[in-house]
């Protein structure tokens, strides 16, 4: 299409996507539709001839809209929300507008460099640690990542292969093949599922350590755990470390999980603040990082709570020299003249492309400020002030004392349940029915969980267009369930 | 910001857009910046309050152009093209306005639904084998991943995994890691290097084996590598076989290949099509993929070639179970009610999150049509049309004596080098100045690549933005710096 209809089209589209915002509330957040519904309003073959964008547009509603799980609805409390920024939208139609494809200084130096100031100014702005900050010129510093799983693949990898280089540079008769059947990786069992899955791709054994009835790895269990491996010959090779887990938004004790892989033992610790970490934003929620000074790695999600579109996961590194090492193939094609001096991040990275994707942090944080993006968090957090949306949904709950708030609430989740004297299992059946009544009700959309045996309700607060309205309607759908199991 | 001044912003933001892509003509190619350039450029922190859209887009031209390689410049011949397209940037438009993450069937079921018709309607468009299809009701289908690297390492390791099972099957007391050691992955000497790169990452040997002179791995070559390697107790685990290699856009002769694969072993044949897939939309080169139906997978960017911008790689398989069950971990928030008879794509891939990245395959296939996708890949290839931009280069090359076309011209790819008698090494030296002048010179930008032994330069035709006059000039550079060598 030629740039004077795109002009008109991409006008028609902003007043779609602000109208879709502005008029959220009046669509059902989990549509009704069942399985295979697109094939029967799509046709078989793609067109021959090309359409109208009009063609295009008047099948949004119909195709697209109709099978749509609504992350920005009021309704939605299912999952971690899914960031929504108009900064962040004006930064990506300039970065598929002015492409280029970032896998070496050269390929695009701005590409590059601005990714590297821009996780400076994250890592200042979430008060880490220095060694994490590429201009103070240590070995480490931050690269964008897809997503949570991406960064845990990155550094498990690179611990696997800096405890192969460590074991064969104390016996070099052994093979890498004779080291990675000993090596080991812990995490709690309230750890994101992400951990398992990179267990098996790497082929590295993952043991998944209780995090007890409140839901935080402590020093002893981990130490335990440790220990009793070392005597069977294994090799603790990394420690995933949650800062606000999945299920239940609990904090594994950071201090006490540094000391012992950075003093007694010799372990790669990575923070995952997929979610949490944002928090570090406010100087009142630092606290929960306590020790992360003793981190090799951390993680935080950008497209949950910091207000930057889907994908962008921050990961900082104390020595980037370990992930550089991990997969460095180069070709003729990709070297340049400078390649000794810069960064080139497709060493930081599984994939070789990468998009302009500092773009979009730049943008929220010039238009939004620190101070925006705290008053972003404080909105839904657990704060001195009175604007705390799971707060106030906290004591909605605390007031009926036939339900049970299972986990402190510290950030933005509540979770639920109904409490039944008795046994466990008839508790958790009555917590499953009453899932299923909301479910079925599709006023509102959220999605249970189980630690320690204990099945509750999840509210995750914090879509970006959540209001105490939108809360008391939420209380009120599950209060009215709650009568019919 | 607010919605009115969102709309003024994204107004501006899409003039911009157009403007970049009218004018890119009057800009360097590539940029004269030195590293780290851009720490003086912008501040040491974020901005405690935020600024105005208008501070923010004045630095645009300041920050970001200043140190851009411009990918779609009409002297860009460095690396295959990035996409860009109108209908694609608006659909980027809706997905990032209207956002959902895919994981599962049931976080967005128009995500998933739209992504499997998509896959569909390209491997029809494509003549792709029907065991590709989803419609078909098989165990096959397509998917989009981020990039070609991460096609390569979702099919290696479930093609490990493939290995594994059939091992443990005939001997049980085997372990896995037992197995591992013994694996072996081949592919040519031409392939790209993401090849070598999922080898480390999955911890299996590649084997790099000569294409020759002609940049083609055939028959011969792979059965003596197999059968040498059977003879020392290892097993053929995977062979990557590529339609338009990076270096030379050379074709592996993949009906011989997959003969072996299919018939005589039992080997995943993986096809990376990167590049060349595109022109499978068009009868007339699909000769370049003659028994594909023997292949486990096929990767196509539509990224270079499809005018869908990045990142969008399509994926296809022969039977999806391999990949799910690689490393399928579940959690209880992710479960769903009809999780037995819908597609989760998050067991098809490595990351969790996803975007609904089939809105752009939509968008850009309603608009543009297959009979515009075929006028925009006949564009720039060797076809009988008089249009064929590479043809046209080729042709210009052909009649200076001093210059060779090192390999046939076939689709967007022109490699050549200056000829001098006596050793290779001499000619090299003299490519090699060639190639440092042309650099320096600024108003093109190119790479160089070596087969075989031979250094030779690379035109890459098919930015969009090129032409009879881009490519004009381009042979003016590279005459002149040739007699200044």
């Amino acid at each position: 299409i030629e740039p004077d209809t795109f002009r008109i089209a991409a006008t028609a589209m902003i007043d779609y996507i602000i109208n879709y915002n502005k008029e959220i509330g009046n669509r059902q957040t989990f549509p009704d539709v069942q399985p295979g519904f697109m094939r029967n309003l799509l046709r078989a073959e793609a067109p021959k001839v090309g359409e109208s964008w009009e063609d295009v547009y008047s099948d949004i509603e119909r195709v697209v809209m109709q099978g749509m799980t609504h992350w920005v609805a009021p309704g939605f409390f299912a999952y971690f929300p899914a960031a929504l920024s108009f900064p962040a939208l004006l930064a990506d139609l300039l970065c598929g507008g002015a492409p280029c494809i970032g896998f070496s200084w050269a390929a695009s130096p701005s590409c590059t460099e601005m990714e590297t100031v821009m996780m400076d100014w994250l890592a200042k702005a979430l008060d880490l640690p220095p060694c994490f900050i590429h201009g103070r010129h240590g070995p480490g510093g931050g690269v964008i990542q897809g997503t949570a799983t991406e960064s845990m693949l990155v550094t498990m990898i690179a611990a696997r292969n800096k405890v192969i280089s460590r074991e064969l540079s104390r016996d070099p008769k052994l093979s890498k093949y004779d080291i990675l059947p000993r090596m080991v990786v812990y995490t709690s069992d309230c750890s994101h599922s992400s951990v398992e899955k990179v267990g098996l791709l790497s082929m590295i054994e993952v043991r998944k350590l209780s995090a007890g009835r409140k839901g935080v790895l402590r020093r002893k269990t981990l130490q335990d755990a440790i220990d009793k491996d070392k005597k069977n010959n294994k090799i603790p090779t990394f420690v995933c470390a949650t800062l606000g887990t999945t299920p239940c938004c609990t904090y594994d004790n950071v201090d006490e999980i540094g000391r012992i892989c950075k003093f007694i033992e010799d372990i790669w610790l990575h923070i995952d603040a997929a979610y949490a970490g944002a928090a570090l934003i406010c100087p009142e929620f630092r606290h929960i990082a306590d020790g992360i000074k003793r981190a090799t790695s951390f993680n935080l999600n950008l497209h949950k709570w910091l207000m930057v579109n889907f994908d962008c996961s921050g990961l900082w590194v104390r020595d980037s020299s370990y992930l550089t090492d991990s997969a460095n193939v180069n070709a003729l094609f990709l070297e340049h003249q400078t390649q000794q001096t810069t960064i080139d991040y497709r060493h930081w990275q599984i994939p070789l492309g990468r998009r302009y994707g500092s773009l979009k942090i730049w943008f929220v944080l010039c238009m939004v400020g620190i101070d925006g993006l705290q008053t972003h968090v404080r909105r839904f957090y657990h704060v001195r002030r009175g604007v705390a949306e799971a707060k106030y949904f906290e004591n909605l709950v605390r007031k009926d004392e036939r339900f049970e708030i299972v986990f402190p609430v510290t950030l933005g989740l509540v979770c639920l349940k109904l409490k039944r004297p008795g046994l466990n299992i008839e508790e958790n059946a009555i917590n499953e029915e009453l899932n299923r009544k909301i479910q079925a009700d599709r006023r509102i959309h959220l999605v249970p969980s189980i630690v320690h045996g204990i099945y509750f309700l999840r509210v995750a607060t914090g879509s970006v267009n959540c209001s105490r309205q939108a809360l008391d309607n939420c209380w009120d759908v599950i209060r009215e369930m709650s009568q019919l199991v």
